[in-house]
């Protein structure tokens, strides 16, 4: 999984510099480093893999840095935001407000008016955000532009998380969605169209097709209730990278092929519509590393344990502790020993004082020593804010993008 | 597990408040809050359990707060750090710093040199944490007081966290102390003690004692070879408090009366010792909650969800990814309608875009609706720092001392 990331006389390359240089140019470790090219190239290969004729667009939530954000909004066709404040982020980066949406359960009525007076897309999520919507537009005189978020009647099958099918708190059940059909039209909101997201962190294209597809036959089964024409049709992301060792890239070949026939089905069933997916983790994952340094190099019990300068705090998912049933090693390495044929097994963990603090648990790594700088792969998405950076109150983490 | 907070008309009594009227106090929800009289009658009971002989320290990691830092700087007899943060954190509120002590695997070199200024205890926890202090003791004149950290050679038994035994970052193992020993006389440091910390999160008081007693057989067998009197012996914490259904409080009584015997063993075996345990969530722990609003009730094929504005991003503890291996439902109320008949089986979830963000997993609540106001009682430690606040770019949420 380092494949994509160069070595040259032991270094890792980053953004074009040596490890070590990078560090030294950040001024400090530990840091987070995302790196354009590598952005790009995520981005080439999408667009040569699908359609045309389908938008991708970038999901704030997967990593909101505003550099970061600001170099997606020119590069994805619109961004996804999650919060009122991803939705400044979003603004801020220069996105236009024409290809922004909105999704989240529990948007409050602030944050409502916020992407109202914004004239983003809303994706509604119950029939309550229907009436706060309804109040704001009669009131304000701006018409919000709505979606409805689906809570489909079947899942993503071997995600990493499932967010539809079966009971859940997102989206609005799709036997449901006739009746708040019926209400967006009584209210006279712009309806614009549906967003479907049945899971996430997906590796099996297989899935993701079979999701796609049951996505919009559903949205065309929901479209006869809609009080207008559907303009957008929201399938969701779900693409998933490899972490853990056996994973296999996604192939997009026969995601591509089926979004395919999708446009095509699309054509006839829903003329005016766009087709989008929507993309966190697959734009940004494997073009990040989260970088500490060695402190100790400690030997207890016949166990090494490489003591770094950062941990848990800053990186909660290499840690184990987001979500993960199992804990598995993310990829690591030592970014400046990365030739080194002198192996051991040994163990990263950070400085906090709790055995959760587990970069990387007994992995065969080149023999390291304080000084060393440990790099963790596959850290772009869901890193520095999925992660408790206060506990302990360390110092705060670099972040930078190159 | 909400005994301890009063009801009165249905509201839970918060430092003397309803409920409802603290949030209007705060102007705004999600907030934490901690109540005075629940740390001091927390402080009250351990003075009455245990020996007077036997000092209390409050270890700031589980509640950096700096207002409660201050509040706990009064009630208890030293503060232990875990990072140069947590050290101004713990000066700032007025400690003696004779009373600090700093712990943690990874102290940098500026740390060591910041906690060496400051003329606090340090445990060290590698020999070259002794040899850094050595250098800085030695540059700057100041003479570095200094306990050693001991991995024992056996582990507190049915601890929520193992962090003594076997192979561990935490310390120096047991074997290794009397090479350390010399290090620290040759290089005429100002040796004070030890540190043995076994575990944490212990709910039966025989382990804890166990553990206790061997720690003091363990520094009474190390002391011999130490270069000057034992002036201090903290045995650690390991104090649980029950979180989920069928957990029993610790009982303190046999805990006070082996503290008891070991004050006595150590008048003999070590003269000049001052025993100390170190307490960080039995001290403040339960005078803490969490409380939410309920935004949206929703209804998805049969089951209730409460939409909060508050969640995993706030207390990942509560939502069952800090750590555990099964997730169960923190205690949850309902702060407004305390002493309701009408009950639900409802879940209660957050505003982020998973299904992580889970408060409560189908438990039987009084029915609720939007504006109500959703308690996670258990919140005082480990709560807010150990939270990724910024996921999803929500708002911070309030923290306040009553």
């Amino acid at each position: 999984m380092s494949a994509r990331f160069p070595v040259e006389n032991g270094e890792l390359i980053v953004g074009g510099l040596p490890l070590t240089s990078l560090a030294a140019r950040v001024g400090r470790t530990p840091f987070y480093v995302y790196d354009r090219r590598l952005l790009d190239a995520r981005m080439r290969e999408l667009r040569q893999a699908l359609p045309e004729a389908v938008e991708i667009h970038y999901a704030v939530k997967a990593n909101p840095m505003p550099a970061l954000v600001g170099y997606m909004a020119c590069l994805a066709d619109g961004l996804d935001v999650a919060s009122g404040g991803e939705l400044a982020v979003a603004l801020d980066a220069g996105a236009s407000p024409q290809c922004v949406s909105f999704a989240g359960p529990g948007k409050s009525v602030d944050e409502l008016a916020q992407a109202v007076a914004a004239g983003i897309l809303i994706n509604v999520e119950s029939l309550r955000e229907i009436r706060v919507l309804a109040e704001i537009s009669q009131r304000t005189q701006a018409n919000a532009r709505i979606a409805v978020r689906v809570n489909p009647d079947f899942e993503l099958k071997m995600s990493g998380m499932k967010m539809g099918g079966g009971p859940k708190q997102f989206g609005i059940d799709a036997e449901q969605v006739p009746d708040a059909l019926v209400e967006i039209g009584a209210a006279g909101l712009a309806f614009e169209g549906f967003h479907v997201f049945s899971g996430s962190q997906n590796l099996q294209s297989a899935a993701i097709c079979e999701a796609q597809t049951r996505s919009l036959e559903l949205v065309v089964r929901l479209a006869e209730h809609a009080p207008g024409p559907v303009r957008t049709v929201n399938l969701g992301g779900g693409f998933g990278i490899p972490y853990f060792q056996g994973d296999r890239p996604l192939d997009l070949a026969p995601i591509g092929a089926n979004l395919a026939s999708l446009v095509e089905k699309a054509k006839t069933a829903l003329p005016n519509a766009q087709l989008v997916i929507e993309l966190g983790r697959y734009l940004v994952g494997e073009a990040g590393l989260y970088v500490c340094r060695v402190v100790d190099r400690k030997i207890s019990r016949g166990q090494v344990f490489l003591v770094t300068d950062g941990g848990l705090h800053h990186h909660l998912a290499a840690s184990g502790n987001f979500g993960q049933v199992i804990r598995k090693n993310y990829p690591v390495a030592i970014g400046n020993r990365m030739e080194s044929a002198e192996m051991a097994v040994q163990s990263v963990v950070g400085p906090l004082c709790t055995p959760l603090d587990l970069l990387a648990d007994r992995m065969s790594l080149p023999v390291a020593d304080a000084g060393d700088l440990v790099v963790v792969f596959q850290s772009g998405a869901y890193g520095l804010t999925a992660s408790p950076t206060r506990f302990l109150s360390h110092a705060e983490p670099g972040e930078i993008l190159v």
